[in-house]
This record gives C-alpha cells, sequence and structure tokens, in this order.
C-alpha cells in the first residue's frame, strides 16, 4: 500500500485524540469522587495512552517510509509543539464546567463524564468502521481499541443515566455539562481534505458517514438520562487542525516537562 | 573581594525567590479582583522579576569566576531543575488558602496579600542591610530593589489592615490566610553553612538578626487589622535547600515550557 501525508495526519490525530484524552483524564487520578471510579478513569487513561503509543509508532513507520525521517513516540508526544497537535478540541478541555469555578481542582465529573460519553460512542463507531481499514497495522489497532471503547461507552453511559435520571443537582449539572460539550462534537464530522484522500484510499471511513448512528447512540442515551439536546450551534472547533484552545497550552506544559528537563533521556 | 560557593548560592537564593514569587503573582494577571489591583500586582511581579534577572546576570559573574563555566540568567531561570531552586516555600504556594478549593482559579486574594505583606516586609530589612554589602554589585541591585520592596510593604500592608479590619468574610480570610502561611516564615530565620558564610564575609546580614525587626513590623500591622497569632509551629520549611512543595513542580513545568521547547533561541 502506498502510503500519504494525507495518511500519517490521519494517524496523529487519532494519537493524539487519545493522547489527550488520557492526559487529561489522568488528572482525576488521586481525586476521583469514589475511589473505585479513581481507579477506573486511570485504567482508561491507560487504555487511551497504550492506543496513542501504537498509533504514534505506527505514524513512525509510515513517516520513515514517506519522508525518511525517524522519530519515536516519544518524539511525537513529548516534543511537538501546541500547533502540531491535532486532537479534537473537546478532548483538551479542562474538567470544569460552566457551573464550576474555572479551575483545575473545580473538576465537574459530569463534563468528565459527559465527554467520556460523547468521545467514546464516536469512537466504538470509528474503530469498527477501521478494522476494515486498508491499512492492515491500523486495522489491528483498531481490533484491540474497540474492545476498550466498548467498555469506555459503557462506564460513561451507565454514569450519565444515573446523573440525569438522579437528583437535582446531578440532572442540572449533567446538563449543564452537556449543553457545554455538545456544540464541540461538530468538529467530529467536519470533512476537509485528510478525510477525503483516506477515505478514497479505504484507510478509513468519513467521519460524516458515522454521524447518524453516533446521534442515535446518544439520544437513546439522553433520553434515558432525561436531558435534552439544545439547538445546535453552527461554530466548529478546529483543533484537528491544530488550533486549539487556551487550555491546550497549559496541558502539553504539564504533559512535556519531564521529557523537555531530559531530552535524550532513555529509561 | 574573593568569591565563595556560598555566596554564588546566597544570590541564587535571592534570585530564585524573587522569580518564583514574581511567577506566581503574574497569575493574577487579567484575573484581579479590582483593575488596579490587577495591574499593581502585575506590575510588581515585573519588578520581582527584574531584581531576579539583576541578580542571576550578578550569579552569572560569580560562577564564572568561581568555575569558569558561563551561564545567563535564562539558563538559571528556564534550564534549572526543581531541585536546583532555592526560593523560601512560602513563596511557591499557590493562591488558594485553606478555606477555598484547591484549584488555581480558586485565588484567594487574602493568601496573595498576606503572603506578600510577610515576604516584601522581611525583604525591606534585608534589602537594607545589603545595601551595605562588601559585594558593591549586590549593593547596587539592593538599593534598587529597597525602593520597590517598600512599595510593595505599603501595599499589602493597606490591604492587610483593610481586610482584618474590614468585614466579618475579609477577617475571617485573612485570619485563615495569616494562620496558613505564617509557619513559612520560620524558614527565614533559620540558620545555615551559607549564610554563616556570606556573614563572616560582610556580604549579608545573619537573616536572624532581622527576625526582631520583622517581627515588631508584622505584629504592628496585624494589631492595627485586628488579626491574630497562633501559636508557632516547630516544622520548617526546606525551601531553600531545594526540597520544595509539591505546587513547585507545576510552577516550573509552566515557567519553563516556552524556553525548554525552543532551546537556544532568541529573540
Amino acid at each position: 500500500m502506498n502510503t500519504t501525508p494525507e495518511h500519517l495526519s490521519y494517524v496523529l490525530r487519532l494519537a493524539d485524540t487519545a493522547l489527550i484524552l488520557g492526559q487529561r483524564n489522568a488528572e482525576w487520578c488521586g481525586h476521583g469522587p469514589v475511589l473505585e471510579e479513581d481507579i477506573a478513569l486511570a485504567n482508561m487513561s491507560l487504555d487511551l495512552i497504550g492506543q496513542a503509543r501504537l498509533l504514534y509508532t505506527h505514524a513512525a513507520s509510515l513517516e520513515q517510509t514517506l519522508t525518511g525521517r525517524s522519530r519515536t513516540e516519544d518524539d511525537y508526544a513529548c516534543f511537538r509543539s501546541e500547533r502540531e497537535f491535532a486532537n479534537y478540541t473537546l478532548v483538551e478541555l479542562p474538567h470544569y464546567g460552566p457551573l464550576a469555578g474555572t479551575a483545575r481542582a473545580d473538576r465537574d465529573y459530569a463534563v468528565t463524564i459527559v465527554r467520556n460519553f460523547l468521545h467514546s460512542t464516536l469512537m466504538e463507531h470509528l474503530w469498527s468502521a477501521l478494522t476494515a481499514s486498508a491499512d492492515t497495522q491500523l486495522a489491528a489497532i483498531a481490533a484491540k481499541s474497540l474492545k476498550e471503547a466498548c467498555y469506555h461507552v459503557h462506564h460513561a453511559r451507565e454514569w450519565l443515566i444515573r446523573f440525569g435520571d438522579g437528583t437535582d443537582e446531578s440532572h442540572r449539572r449533567a446538563q449543564a455539562a452537556l449543553d457545554y460539550l455538545m456544540p464541540y462534537t461538530r468538529e467530529f464530522f467536519s470533512a476537509d481534505a485528510i478525510e477525503a484522500s483516506i477515505a478514497s484510499a479505504g484507510i478509513g471511513p468519513k467521519t460524516s458517514d458515522l454521524e447518524t448512528a453516533w446521534f442515535d447512540d446518544v439520544r437513546a442515551a439522553l433520553d434515558e438520562a432525561t436531558l435534552t439536546l439544545a439547538e445546535p450551534v453552527q461554530h466548529v472547533s478546529t483543533g484537528k487542525h491544530g488550533e486549539h484552545s487556551e487550555h491546550m497550552g497549559f496541558l502539553l506544559a504539564e504533559l512535556q516537562s519531564v521529557a523537555r528537563q531530559h531530552p535524550g533521556a532513555t529509561w
């Protein structure tokens, strides 16, 4: 199979989205609302970081073929700048929502859960489609990641319903988190040259082809959770094009601080 | 004048304490409780960062003489590790206090003000003593910094009294901030080989010799503010020996992130 720059970009998008959500959710480590959730979140972060590692390693082999440049998973994760990261904006947002203070430790678990639900529901469909990728390495990663995504959906969906259909306060917070985060899901489905290229090469689906199935899943869970959808917004966030929110720089500074303190270190 | 390793260490302690408090207070930039305070805090951060620059440049010349190693102010600020920083623990603590959430944006202005008061009151005495330093370059830096410290005391003292002698809520928060921060001032006055060395060389005072004057100033302001002192604690924090609180790594990751992303860059 001939590789292309778009193919590499696509794999990096998947990798970056997994890494950044993994890093973000790891902030709950030691701070979970109950011990079991603390451990569950940390484990799901490890799933996501594991996916990112496989994808970065695959990206490295694609880049080697394309340009001869030799990079490692750590080079991608720890030594690229903000504008080179191509994750969805959704996954870089802090855990605080519109109701909390604007602070790291003002984490709102409803924001965490609603984001995980919206994202993992997409990934369940996307990994499923990617198991048929013409890129056999990507297909193999998809098969492994699909199992993890299924559990992530299961976890987030259960809490979403418990929050939405729970107390007045938990309902209010889940609804606020949904109103806040839902607009960022538009970015999942916005078409561009990278997706057109990988779709025509049989590497992956057009994500817009997954939108109906995703939305049906979302709608069913929201109905069960007695949560409602606001009017759609027109704005489309641009993280996958490297244009990020103001939160991304702080996240990367923390994520990359050890590697950048010790460039070239091995352990 | 012959320089010594202790002399260099002492100048770096002064520099690091100024830099780290400057960085910490700069977090208020754009978030001050009122516009004038926002600007005042930012200006005082610039004073502190300016002091740090002069001190680092002086340290560089001392180190060059001592070891032949050539470093710049940026090398000290941006490319040393946490354990190499010798600032007082007090100045690295976040702005949230015991009453707020444990979060960056849960900044409590009472914590900011009480810290600035306790620290700048020391620096007024310390810079004053250092104007007579046998190290003429340090004496010159002290003369400049003393004027800034006088304003810093003036600013913090006025707010301290306004808070303490204000509403029940402002009093409660100022008292809580004082109870929280006062124990960290013990580190100012703990003796060690570095201070003994620079004192015997006429470079600077033993800080413990300034304690009575400092405490008289603190006590007078607290009386005016109707705030009270809790029983002293025995624990002495250890930032000046390079052993920092858990907050220091996050502060440095942010402070150093741009320089470490672009090592060797000039602008």
